[in-house]
């Protein structure tokens, strides 16, 4: 028969094995919890007193088998506290944090991640506040898959006013990032028949395993300085691009190339995937807005705010076409009936305050000024360097020299203690072109210098 | 060639059309983007001298383009204050919430919600205020798809503790509820060759759709007073069971049967999904452990804080055989890399603080007292009706008697503008039974009577 208890602090559950006293039982339950480590070192016993009246036994049942267990090491007692788990030998120890399994380097400059320790925190724990004083009960049950009303509209709003988009609230769909609007667009494409999607090589891996998953073959399209080339021939209707900033490479999609793919898919029935992942940080005097403006009929734009606030956020913003709204709607209730309410009235909230702006404007400044600078230690060292995608996001591409490899390089960084990214693994097969990936986003704000001192020291290494 | 600027509190985005002049270009974009509600009534604008510098123009161009637009009413200007959006009549005007488009209920017994306005928001707040103080920046990043080990080691004690469940950190994934949870199961079970998956009949409507949405095809396993029944004959080789309080009959899984059900997907290689959606509000003094307990390597144990907090937090976490675990943290990954790292922290905090504990004791005891109201309720309307899986949760499922229908009860409850969930939709097929499921978590404390008497009125009614 299961037993649990509660006591001031803490409920618990136990199974008194039948067919033998209670006392036995009792002390035999909690010595087999302990060892399975179902009850860890340092966790209290309720009260004897308590427990005794919760298992229906006389309190000197309780007292007797907690003595027997302190006299084995099982627990421990001291007058005037809790009876406790005891810290003995042999027995499971709480579990404590293990390292992390990658080395640990002195510095970092790999792709894909914003400057943690800038994220507004206080200002994160202000908007949340304010929403849970102002957020009617009804909005923390189980919603709207395509997520709060009051997040939609301020995207409506953020979204046409900083990006160019053409929308409404309804066409919205919340997701919990990049990762998944992807994944949820692509189960959407896969139930209006089409089976094939084009992604760009070279483009993000995680991309190509999100596609397959979602049971859509993947189709390579060539990347030049233009951005992503429409293909020549039979082709996919169906296209992933990175318009703003091509990831890795950073082209901007030329204009006749974003009327030519809009072209083709309107032609074809087929639809456009916008990957927007950056576009706030963009530094030079020519803001490219958002592909969708061009064709909201055809494009299913993505936004996140991994990049502008923090990946642990997992939260990202769909515009979908009507075409594929209802399909959306439904591959996001499958996936997880929607978004975690709360992270989307918080940031809901940090967007009407303004907080938000003033936080993008000035990330915006620092990675201006630490673009500069890894542009500054390449200049400083020749020969000259071509380097890629230098007008917005986190990274700039510093394409190498003939005779030196991606494995020269990690070779050089490795003494440096420097992490890094290559080209390598963006491609969908055969490299195309060889070169570091330099995330200028990751090192927190007083490591950038040290890190690029690192960087300068591997980049004179590879001479 | 597209423009962009910022003010002192936002951001914008607009394309100058070439070939005319730029005072005309300016007035035509800025036309464009409110008629096509990019800009939206009240957004102020960039002062002229600001956005001058920005486009390149003098600021005259900017001051006549603006004073153009106040003429023609597309813009409001006061002195002293910035130049703004009008709300002029023609022009689309700011979304306004569009009213839920459900019939306004003036009481609600629906299955499947708990008290929302139960929620402890300043716990919540108090917690990821903690949780932000506390955190490494580190942490705020992409990490490990399976989440916060922070969690997970309060998660493996806490579920040892209140649920017997064996487990460690390590098995451990943190998953957006208990639907992504059946989903990333469905979907670990499908790469291990297992191509269906047996579930109770009647069960909740979304587990069909999400087993179906993963490829797994779906056969049904009847369900009587002691549970799921073991099928005769060939079956599929896994199954999704509530062993604690099977959704909806509320039955709790036999011994006997949970020891059939563990042997045979033990014999077959196959796995068991355990539903532990309400367990935390057990009624009775026989409290039922985790089926996973008695065989950790064969069963996925899935729970929620839907349940317990709030479904609005899209939170819960599997424990996950070792057989499983790489599929299952695979899926994950390819879902959406991970769940909102500032949820998990504050929760975890909130198990480490007590005052999940807390909450949890104090709302068994008011849904105990509802759960008692119901009864009380049914009990004094003859004649006697069955009642099923009155030993926890959030619902009671009273049969029907012979004669009256489901349309009966929908009739009775719209006089009584009463919202109410019947048995119907959680059959695969043709219904077994007919029964009202109510949902006594779902109305706020103070309008519980109220929903009762409602409730007493429909079964009167009915008589």
């Amino acid at each position: 028969v299961p037993v649990s208890w509660t006591n001031s602090g803490v409920d618990l559950h136990l199974e008194l094995p039948p067919g033998r006293g209670r006392r036995a039982a009792l002390e035999s339950a909690l010595r087999e919890a302990i060892r399975d480590g179902r009850l860890v070192a340092g966790a209290p016993l309720p009260a004897s007193r308590v427990l005794a009246t919760q298992l229906g036994v006389s309190r000197g049942v309780v007292v007797e088998a907690y003595a027997q267990l302190v006299a084995e090491g099982y627990l421990r007692s001291r007058p005037g506290a809790v009876t406790e788990i005891a810290q003995a030998p042999g027995l499971p120890q709480p579990a404590t944090p293990r390292p992390h399994p990658e080395p640990k380097w002195a510095a970092d400059l790999r792709f894909g991640r914003p400057d943690l320790s800038a994220f507004p925190r206080q200002a994160w724990v202000r908007a949340l506040r304010r929403a849970m004083v102002e957020t009617p009960h009804v909005e923390l049950g189980p919603g709207d898959p395509r997520g709060s009303r009051q997040l939609r509209e301020q995207l409506a709003g953020y979204l046409g006013r900083v990006r160019g988009v053409v929308t409404t609230p309804a066409q919205i769909v919340v997701c919990s990032g990049f990762s998944q609007g992807l994944r949820l667009a692509c189960e959407a494409l896969g139930g209006m028949g089409i089976s094939s999607v084009g992604l760009e090589d070279p483009c993000l891996p995680d991309h190509r395993a999100v596609a397959a998953a979602a049971g859509l073959a993947v189709v390579p399209v060539e990347v030049d300085r233009d951005g992503a080339r429409p293909p020549t021939g039979a082709a996919p209707s169906a296209f992933v691009l990175g318009p703003a900033h091509q990831a890795p490479l950073g082209a901007t999609l030329a204009t006749h190339r974003r009327i030519e793919f809009a072209t083709r898919v309107t032609d074809t029935g087929g639809f456009l995937i916008e990957d927007d992942y950056d576009a706030e940080f963009r530094f030079d005097s020519r803001p490219v807005g958002a592909l969708q403006g061009l064709a909201p009929e055809s494009v299913l734009y993505i936004g996140t705010a991994s990049k502008s606030l923090a990946p642990g956020l997992r939260l990202g913003w769909m515009v979908v076409p009507p075409a594929l709204l209802d399909a959306v709607v439904e591959a996001k209730r499958r996936a997880d009936r929607g978004t975690d309410v709360f992270t989307q009235l918080a940031f809901a909230q940090l967007v009407r305050s303004g907080d938000f702006d003033r936080h993008v404007r000035r990330m915006r400044q620092v990675y201006r000024r630490r673009r500069d600078a890894v542009l500054a230690v390449l200049a400083s060292r020749g020969p000259a360097w071509d380097v890629l995608g230098i007008a917005a996001g986190l990274h700039v591409v510093a394409v190498l020299p003939d005779g030196i490899s991606e494995d020269d390089v990690f070779a050089a960084a490795a003494k440096q203690s420097l992490a890094l990214t290559t080209l390598r693994p963006f491609w969908h097969g055969e490299p195309q072109l060889r070169g570091i990936v330099v995330g200028y986003g990751t090192p927190y704000e007083h490591d950038y210098a040290e890190a690029l001192t690192r960087f300068g020291r591997v980049i004179d290494a590879l001479r």
